[in-house]
């Protein structure tokens, strides 16, 4: 491990009991039945016991980090979508034209895109508008991982730190609450077997139909998962090791902005299958960092219902979206914001002079 | 029935099939895979036919109206809270300290309190600040429906026609998107009978803890809405009759209020169970109503679920609530926006310079 990577890890600590014991409190002194938020009074504890303080400060402003890479795996033909689509794309979202702007712009986050990996110059590389796009390629496209590892160790570390970095850059710019995106054509595949190298998962249990793929183009990538773990049997004792192995520059970089996040105790929300892969990565190097997390949906991919249960948490939005982008992340974060709200604002019994039952 | 009721009842026309084959189309060719957005295409092709035109406009300002009822049943002990508690909270709503003002607060809407049927005179009722109240109280609460008949019928018709003259002021006043909310110590078994009655359920299958009671009081309230179903035998073809005898004053408006949103081809978010059972009604009443419903969540209460899958309709938002006031409409506010975005601001293949697959 490098430097930042390391101290990034180390700086990761515990939910604070003292903040989520006083969120608890407080939720049962407010106009409100006990319990009757469900899931939200159990939010609002974390994103207490997260900042260390109860009310827990609004997640907003919030930013939606798009992590883009290619994947060598993609001439393996897992996905029916041409490679170029993934720097089209990046073009699309810094234009303002992809359903992760749309939902965006209605919840009143920003966008930024992040060239970790794409396999093609972006022509869009002097690109001075919104949203902003980090050029920060490690390498243009990752191996094919079914013959070969998708990344050095160098390569993988140093994707991680990438995402490390745009998540302090973003919280030193003012961001209190990060939204992982992703684009990659093919990059579901890595996912899959990110998944399950580290649930121990089968590869046809987590392998989804990602854009939506004929049964002949899932059995090939079922079995191109099943050989990709068969040929370097990757071990989750060793998280760098694995995204090396099997994982993809997007999945790495995201690990790393998910320990970003929670090294600065902010509430990350996870969008789909890919962060979700990325998310296991970083609890394996951090198991802290879990208590950053915030599962924004449940994709309709499943190795991400997998994935979810591994690491404990229970998805807010549940519609059946298998986009990426960040979409899944957008849409539940008004509902975070709600539930840090609800510490704030909501009235207590006494100073509403509303009777107890 | 009387003439805006009538007049509103047959105003309510099906959902217009080329504005939805038109928002069918226009998916397919904007820049992401095919279904993508699972439960969010299909709601934003409602929206198109609900509009009668593709994109649909976008569902804001968004308005919740809280309907506020006592009900005789209280006697019974069917809730552990004092029956004062409906007109605290009616003053609570006003002062903005609800959970739902701080939930409105955050998506940017606005909340409108409604008298429908209050037992105790409103020392707000000089109110003239923001939230607004709107004063219109039938009844100072309903009958107990385990005895009597909750309401007569012109009560009933009269807080219908309440909901649809608020529903049809809001809209009047700009509001593209209606949100239903409710208050009234009691109110869910009414809810419970309602469901029973229009559903054919079991009052053991529908009827629920509210806002938290224990199994002695549970036991009551089941034996509540069965005496009630056995001594009215409401007859779900005639929907007036129904809500007189075992509904509530709010249900009742609530009622009204999703068809005064159908008549004017406005989106109606539903929030739990009190708006389920007024949405059996509003369906009885006019089945072409369900076109402009949107099942904002499924409430913890048992009745939601069952109400929900009668009416077709799946809840965007699944997370345990069970506090009412308009919550679980507010949460979903935001998706419903999205899926309208989608349809208005992403970008096409072929704008985008992106390729297919």
């Amino acid at each position: 491990m490098t430097t930042l990577l390391a101290e990034t890890v180390a700086a990761i600590r515990p939910l604070d009991a003292a903040a989520m014991a006083a969120a608890d409190a407080r939720h049962a002194t407010l106009t409100k039945p006990p319990g009757s938020l469900g899931a939200l009074e159990e939010l609002g504890v974390r994103l207490a016991g997260l900042a260390g303080t109860s009310p827990p400060p609004l997640p907003e402003p919030a930013v939606v980090a798009v992590f883009a890479g290619d994947h060598g795996v993609h001439a393996q033909r897992v996905s029916p979508w041409p490679q170029e689509v993934t720097a089209q794309m990046v073009a699309n979202f810094l234009a303002g034209g992809a359903v992760v702007n749309a939902f965006a712009r209605q919840a009143g986050a920003d966008v930024v895109v992040v060239d970790v990996g794409v396999a093609t110059p972006l022509i869009t590389a002097d690109h001075d508008g919104q949203p902003r796009l980090v050029a920060a390629n490690v390498r243009r496209g990752t191996g094919d991982l079914s013959v070969e590892a998708a990344l050095t160790r160098d390569e993988a570390v140093a994707a991680i730190e990438v995402g490390i970095t745009v998540g302090n850059d973003l919280v030193d710019a003012g961001a209190r609450c990060l939204l992982t995106g992703d684009m990659g054509i093919g990059n579901t595949t890595p996912a899959a077997a990110l998944i399950a190298a580290f649930t121990g998962a089968a590869a046809a249990d987590v392998t989804g139909r990602g854009t939506g793929i004929d049964d002949e183009t899932h059995g090939r990538k079922v079995a191109v998962v099943q050989r990709a773990l068969a040929l370097h049997r990757p071990d989750p004792a060793d998280p760098v090791g694995v995204l090396a192995a099997v994982g993809g520059l997007e999945h790495a970089a995201l690990a790393g902005f998910v320990l970003g996040a929670a090294a600065r105790r902010v509430p990350v929300i996870l969008d789909g299958v890919i962060a979700d892969s990325a998310a296991l990565a970083a609890a394996a190097l951090a198991p802290d960092a879990v208590g950053a997390m915030v599962a924004g949906h449940r994709s309709a991919e499943p190795g991400a219902a997998i994935a979810l249960r591994h690491l404990g948490l229970g998805p807010l939005v549940d519609l059946g979206l298998r986009l990426g982008e960040g979409t899944g992340a957008v849409l539940a974060w008004p509902i975070v914001a709600s539930a840090a709200r609800v510490l704030h604002d909501v009235a207590t019994f006494d100073s509403a002079g509303v009777a107890e039952k």
